[in-house]
């Protein structure tokens, strides 16, 4: 007989992983090097430790250790705010009636609101083991500075933050957050670094990119001794960390016997679907069992299910090294009425092999209908989800009543990757009907993608 | 050999509370009765329904019945967000190297961000078994008016909020998490009701207080069919409502053997004090154990260390009962420097008695102290606390660095009422250094205290 699953799973301490998964280990085509930029070759780890830390440049380029320790100091902050919630979504089965069976696994009980914090806390120690001062990073929206600011404040580290500028003044309250933590927050471009100097003079009264704060940071990383830059997405060590949720996730599970038949995922850089699918995708190329996995992306910003499978370059001022990866050319910027993350012109290089080599289903889906299902969420699961985790939501519940109307009682897991409570002036647009969607046109799409470096 | 305590306990689902409890049962001196405004006398079941659903006015007039069975509904709904963890705060403890034990019980893990949504919900619900067809209230910073709406919506009742002016126009994020959760929310002093009209032209552009919006709220509810007022605080139908913090934590302490010596809790209207301490305090009054309970509260709104025990009105419009309880006299209006809540002029009747019979300790603190703990316990702990919250994080952290000096392992449980996402206004003034403190003179309360009105 089964047992009776709770509104809730949550694991012991004692259950909780002692390991990172790296799929990339079982992953019969591994993900294509990425590049350094100045010789298109393959970078190695001394070329990447002048940016990166070394343990995190070394995790970055491990694509054959399945299973890595996580140090026991991480392991002990992770205790503070996991195990994350495996949460069984009664109440939302109900009310749509479907015969689905809905899982969520809710990533937004920690200050950062986001998964942000598994890896932000990771890289840090990294940084705090190998005697540095500080970090820099870039964040737009704010969760990843947040948390990261949050980490480095526990190690006693000083953290760095370039705030993308319209961020920076229209979302003050985030820029407090991370101001509490002790992070300095510098509007980007800032007159502070030799590009933030040369973007102002260039374009007078800009507001910034993302693109221009990754530059930013890195230049700041690499001027200043004890320092070293750090990213929040789309890395190979990144969805390392972040395999923490799909371990769990498994784990929780394999507790009370539940098979999931399908998982489902937002994805902007990947690391949040990579962490969550990493041990599911990793039974597949097993052959231990079968899922299907599904990457949710909006449509404004579409590179699985629109891109090009290419090198690109990682940021749009072409520092970083190059990664084969879906892309929509790393100009592409999502139109101006898109709300929210998700917003990266490329994929992690390790969801974009898995779904070139059909592991993983990707479907896109436009912004209107994502609130729509947020606001749904939150009146009947009572958790005001972020943007970003709606998107998983809108697909979990079209999932959930295509099942109502074929009779099939599928198990669904999505991940709930954090709460909304900082993007309310995105549902204040929503809640005055002003929400538009956008999609962008193939002419679009084509001219961005004719600027792809030439990599033979 | 005493079980090795995890860094957050939770209960099994199967350990959640099946009833409420109510500590004015086990009281020798029973909270004074509270009166009909229109003739001082004490007040019947049915005089108070015409402004309460009845289940609930019931439930404030009972103070025989030890413990009320909660429905399955409302437990159905506690089971999306509870039970809440009691943390062990290894890390504040190791910061501090304190020899004291800490825990804290979090509430924030839910939408509306607070314990509020403990009595948001039962109160939801016996309106909604009434057939009522919605409720009113009112909502100052906001946390209660996101609960009701969050419990509205959940049960199908419309939920008219009318929020102070002065937060509606600073607080849009609060704002709009209650619309997305479909309530109405309303500026007060508003135009709709005859109170809020007569307002409007006596002071033109005035910016509203809570205590006009609770008149217009109780107008609107009792000049609309099927609808009834509801509150946050201050009553014992909340205190009865909360006790499922205090429940659980008792339990949760029980389960690893910790007998706690201390209990700390912030108090404005005492809903969470009372819902934390009321299982406690209830052991004390039958004599089975003994524990210190510390409420704490702003110097800049005293009501227990320096107000009067007394009848008082419940509004500042006057049109509620009046109840014996320390207070400041309803005109009372914290300094404009007050950030947070807790600006409740007097404090639960029946946390009044008990801290009269000498059963709990009160003391104040100002608020820079307040911020100060705030933000150590927020890099420490990794959660952003409210500035309510941190009224009891203060004397936590007082109270564990004497233990250090005396070295004694004193067991301290306080607790944590919510986070302070939506109260970054506050942080940033504090993060600025242009927080300030201000403790009313003793002139200024007994102008205040000469008004109270006269009772027999």
């Amino acid at each position: 007989m089964s047992k009776e699953i709770p509104y809730k799973i949550y694991l012991e301490e004692s259950e909780m992983p002692a390991q990172w998964y790296n799929v990339r280990a079982h992953m019969k085509n591994k993900p294509a090097p990425i590049l350094n930029p100045a010789t298109l070759q393959p970078i190695t780890v001394e070329e990447l430790t002048p940016i990166f830390c070394e343990e995190l440049a070394k995790q970055e380029l491990d694509d054959t250790t399945p299973y890595i320790d996580i140090p026991e100091e991480i392991r002990e902050f992770y205790k503070m705010y996991r195990p994350s919630p495996l949460v069984r979504a009664y109440c939302l089965e109900k009310s749509l009636g479907t015969p689905a069976k809905i899982y969520y696994k809710f990533e937004g009980n920690n200050t950062s609101g986001s998964h942000k914090l598994n890896s932000a806390i990771a890289q840090a120690y990294y940084a705090m083991k190998q005697g540095l001062k500080g970090v820099t990073t870039e964040t737009g929206a704010g969760q990843w500075g947040t948390a990261l600011s949050m980490a480095c404040s526990y190690f006693g580290l000083d953290c760095q933050v370039y705030m993308v500028k319209v961020s920076y003044e229209q979302k003050p309250f985030r820029r407090e957050v991370m101001r509490t933590y002790g992070a300095k927050i510098t509007p980007s471009p800032s007159m502070e670094t030799e590009i933030g100097r040369k973007i102002n003079a260039e374009f007078p009264g800009t507001s910034g990119s993302l693109g221009c704060a990754i530059s930013e940071a890195v230049e700041a990383a690499t001027a200043q001794e004890g320092y070293r830059y750090v990213l929040g997405s789309v890395l190979s060590q990144v969805l390392l960390h972040q395999t923490i949720i799909g371990l769990e996730t498994q784990t929780a599970l394999k507790k009370y016997d539940i098979v999931p038949d399908m998982i489902i995922g937002c994805a902007g850089g990947g690391s949040n679907l990579g962490g969550l699918i990493s041990p599911f995708a990793g039974e597949k190329l097993r052959g231990e069992a079968d899922y299907q996995i599904i990457a949710v992306e909006p449509a404004s910003c579409p590179s699985l299910t629109r891109g090009r499978y290419a090198y690109d370059f990682c940021d749009t001022g072409k520092v970083c090294p190059l990664a084969k990866m879906y892309t929509l050319g790393s100009g592409f910027i999502p139109s101006a009425n898109h709300a929210g993350g998700l917003r990266y012109h490329g994929m992690s290089s390790i969801v974009s092999q898995l779904y070139d080599d059909g592991l993983i289903d990707a479907v896109s889906v436009e912004q209107t209908a994502v609130f729509e299902a947020a606001q749904q969420f939150a009146r009947i699961e009572g958790i005001l989800p972020a943007p970003e985790s709606s998107h998983a939501i809108r697909v979990a519940i079209d999932e959930a009543m295509k099942c109502k109307e074929t009779g099939e009682e599928k198990t669904i897991v999505f991940g709930l990757t954090g709460t909304g409570y900082f993007d309310m002036v995105a549902y204040q647009k929503f809640n005055d009907g002003q929400m538009t969607d956008y999609v962008p046109t193939d002419a679009e799409l084509e001219e961005s993608l004719a600027k792809l470096p030439k990599v033979d």
